[in-house]
């Protein structure tokens, strides 16, 4: 019996000792963070499955894996010599899990989950899924933790403070501007469990997730009180007294029930049920009244501060010298080494890790060569690892964290020779960047409303790229946040002044190539007219675009302009960073069209 | 004392014989139409004011009006010999009407209107303005019905048969259509109040409201029964078999309360409560299970089948020799005799009368010479009417009703010499109108995604123009009509294969010039790719747009291509129906730039 099934039959044992008839594993944390800790990767220790997103649900005759069409190879593969039964999302035929559970579960039937790990908005939508049946829900049941030997430990890295030179904004100003929100929607308490947020509220960071300096931890705000709880042995004196001069108490983790049943009868809190888990929700008493809605703290933090942008700045030029040096290198050492996807991006993060106050890379490198690029999602294995070579299109995608700033950017680059097709696609998505970069748009305007100017020229040649547009980046922090998005599905997230967003779109040809150009801009006020408050957007993200792979008779007279004054641009900020050589390659990449 | 202060005091007494505190006047009719029979501007007669949309509120002590920024001077003006004070919507300093109730009555009070012209939506967000007060709503009180002694009676038009060949599709089938929906939904029963959806539904139209043919009835379908509430006097016996063989029973219009009566306990009912009004809404029995959604037939409706899109093909050829035809004597004899706004106007449905199976205008012209046009509501009065020159712009918003289709269409024209700000403006929207028309997009794009088109090379230049892009058209019914909308206002509608949509940008300077192009545009299924089907807009109107007033240099080749093959299609369609004299000014005007 291989090891995933003596697993199942180990959970199933419990689960008919408490009498549940179907268990469910979810993929998430407390905290539902993008990035989860390895002691939360539940749903691939119960399953075998590695992707990132996915359901398992596990009744005493059934072992089913629920994932979506960028893992259905991947999973049928990890899970086929187990009793798991693929699942695949969106597709004909198949329910989705709750309502697999509709159908599969009778009158008086038990479902049990970690509610931990569950969002109470999942929560409410599996239990209208379920729909009118007499279902019990246990969701204090974590099984395949109590099955779970080698678990690993909650991470428990250090604290330490965001300085005020790089926030720009004390943690008492933003208390001040949080409870002001409180107070105009009327709200006692206010409970934050997302990562990101609190980490901005108190700036403080942390090492508990890869690529998230953040702390695991929940907040809990009164008009009085600022309440953080935190494995106390992350906190060293410093960030003690730093925290209690700025009026925040420190509380253990495990003591966020207790802060939440001590509540006041009949006040008000408010909360992001997508963010918040089902436990820490069925813990709130009954005469507590409940507002949710998208995090205050998700609101104020997209809005970066003048200081923000600034330091932002400076880690682009950062990222830009060592893109630069990166793809200088590659050109010439292409024909002299043997260089491979992974080679190539440890090379990236080697010349990254130079920058000055840098902490980590904000996200795992997609480092990928011809048709691996055509895969959005794509991350080099030591089987996939293709050697590059002087043809074709290399793509990749990186940032890091800085103290001074998140930062992401996608650069597509020819190795050699291009087909025409190659060429004419790199064209495309190019002249998408150079519209939305372009546009001025009246305030009031949606990334979801502005989303069309970077596809429409690829669209008027019968060509999509599945993925968003564009993303808000954290600061020094998560690099994909909220509120704004630039996307078709529909948001009304107005953009404001100093939201920051990537602006990447892209062509994607399966067994062919991938192109993606991602430059990263901040949001501005530009003119105000008789038609009101215009807006627009100033690029951050400093790195030549391969000339060498565009078509300059697709351009217009106005975005040949913006190609030539953008790299102008980055030749004058990077220069002075670069070695002779490297400079006279800057020089020759930045060269009018 | 005047009339206005006259009829306060009978509707106080009233009031205070019903213990009413505060009385309710809106501006609606029982089906929530956008254009009212004379019988229901009640608001009108109470008020003096004679504007398209208000709300007033009277008691005891106060008479107060509501309108938006459209009708201030107009409003202040009708009602300054009354008690009547006016209160500006969406204007710093001003409650609004909900607003003020809350803040004015005391707990216990009454608050009285007449439910029969308020729609349950309204009245849902009146209730939730007001608030957590104990405040007692009377809806069947019309109060000012009972003191409007020569008000006029119901409309009481003739209903005639829209044919086969018109519609496309029979009243069977599209009631099939219709309980497919049902039974998708689980609904027992349907409910429609909105008059130009029972139109659609059993191919009848009529003439109770100027520019809308349509006949005032609700209707009630059921699994197996499609009743119809209508003043009998309406029906004549060639219709009455019509209806009877297609499944439809007639009941009196005033039954239809005995309708909603006699629905089966705890049956499931579908309605949309936007365009139902409280007084029906309110007598629906508590046991039965309410949904509310956008009407079927709306979402039905929107689509135009082939015959529906070949006949409004032909509508838009007689609308476009008229407006030829128009364009052509306006430019003749401008210099020859004295004429004006309205004159012209009445020449342009002199001409338009003479197109087969003309009806009647589907909206009053707007006919605006110079500084007028700047008012995008503006309709000339004896008091405004301009007489036109040989010099500016001019603009013709005008629409007719036909047999075989609803027309609107919009052109601005040069009558002489042209500022550079003219020039300029005109071409920017122009720009806008080809750059939507030609818009390759992936379907499941909606209105509102697309918007930003229409509008981006006026934003590049600081201009936007506080009024949506495009609304969908009734088909021989009214020229405004859901459920796809091209607007900033966010829509989640997807663009389908036949809905038809105005594409309407413009440039509105005040006390300068207003600048409108509307072209109408049905959408059609354009090529599929591995990226999935893509959609396109195919024009239907043709009329020339004025070479005199664009600035050649300010467009692209694409741009310049579409304007040569819009004018070439133009001629071709309508050279045959014209004099000698005209087709060479329709050839000259159609020659390319």
């Amino acid at each position: 019996m291989i090891k995933i099934d003596e697993r199942l039959k180990m959970l199933r044992k419990l689960m008919k000792s408490k009498n549940i008839q179907a268990y469910i594993v979810n993929t998430s944390d407390p905290h539902n963070s993008e990035y989860i800790a390895e002691r939360y990767k539940v749903r691939e220790w119960i399953s075998g499955f590695t992707g990132s997103a996915g359901t398992v649900v596990i009744t005493e005759k059934e072992a089913l894996l629920w994932t979506d069409g960028r893992y259905f190879i991947q999973a049928e593969n990890e899970i086929k010599d187990s009793e798991f039964q693929l699942y695949k999302i969106a597709t004909p035929g198949y329910p989705t899990y709750t309502q697999w559970l509709r159908e599969n579960l009778s009158q008086g039937d038990i479902i049990g989950f970690d509610g931990e790990i569950m969002s109470q908005e999942e929560f409410e939508s599996l239990e209208k899924g379920v729909g009118s049946k007499e279902i019990e829900y246990l969701y204090d049941s974590d099984l395949v933790g109590e099955i779970w030997e080698d678990r690993p430990k909650k991470p428990s890295t250090k604290a330490f403070i965001h300085e005020l030179k790089y926030t720009g904004k004390s943690t008492k100003e933003k208390l001040d501007l949080v409870r002001e929100m409180m107070e105009k929607d009327e709200m006692d308490y206010y409970l934050i469990s997302s990562l990101d947020d609190i980490a901005w509220l108190y700036n403080i960071r942390g090492r508990d997730v890869k690529n998230n300096p953040v702390n695991i931890s929940y907040t809990l705000i009164s008009k009085n009180s600022a309440n953080l709880y935190i494995d106390k042995n992350k906190i060293d004196t410093n960030v003690n007294k730093f925290l209690k001069e700025n009026g925040v108490s420190i509380f253990k983790y495990e003591d966020i029930i207790e802060g939440i049943k001590n509540i006041k009868d009949d006040s008000s809190l408010y909360l992001d049920k997508e963010r918040t888990n089902r436990w820490i929700y069925g813990n709130i008493d009954s005469n507590i009244n409940i507002k949710s809605g998208i995090n205050y703290t998700t609101t104020l933090k997209g809005r970066k501060n003048k200081t923000e942008i600034e330091n932002q700045k400076n880690a682009y030029i950062k990222d830009g010298v060592a893109l630069v040096k990166f793809l200088y290198w590659l050109e010439n050492n292409i024909d002299k080494e043997k260089i491979t996807e992974i080679s190539a991006a440890k090379k990236l993060k080697a010349l990254r890790e130079k920058g000055e106050d840098y902490v980590e890379d904000s996200f795992d490198t997609i480092s990928a060569y011809g048709e691996n690029a055509a895969m959005m999602h794509y991350s080099a294995t030591e089987e996939t690892d293709a050697e590059l070579n002087n043809k074709g299109l290399y793509l990749v995608d990186s940032g890091a964290q800085y103290y001074d700033g998140t930062t992401d950017i996608t650069r597509t680059v020819a190795l050699g020779e291009l087909t025409e097709e190659e060429i004419k696609d790199f064209t495309l998505v190019l002249k998408g960047v150079i519209k939305l970069s372009n546009a001025r748009f009246l305030h009031g305007s949606t990334g979801h409303s502005l989303d069309v100017l970077a596809r429409y020229h690829l669209w008027q040649e019968g060509i999509d790229y599945k993925s968003g547009t564009g993303h808000g980046i954290g600061f020094m922090l998560n690099v994909h946040e909220g509120p704004h998005r630039i996307a078709t599905v529909v948001n009304d997230i107005i953009l404001e002044e100093g939201m920051i967003t990537s602006i990447e779109p892209g062509v994607y040809r399966t067994k062919m190539h991938g192109i993606r150009i991602e430059n990263i801009v901040v949001v501005q006020k530009d003119i105000k007219t008789d038609s009101g408050q215009f807006m627009k957007f100033e690029t951050l993200s400093f790195v030549p675009i391969d000339k060498s792979a565009i078509d300059k008779n697709m351009l217009s007279k106005e975005e040949i302009q913006w190609i030539n004054s953008y790299h102008k641009e980055v030749y004058n900020k990077l220069e002075c960073f670069l070695s002779n050589d490297e400079r006279k390659w800057l020089e020759r990449e930045t060269l009018p069209i």
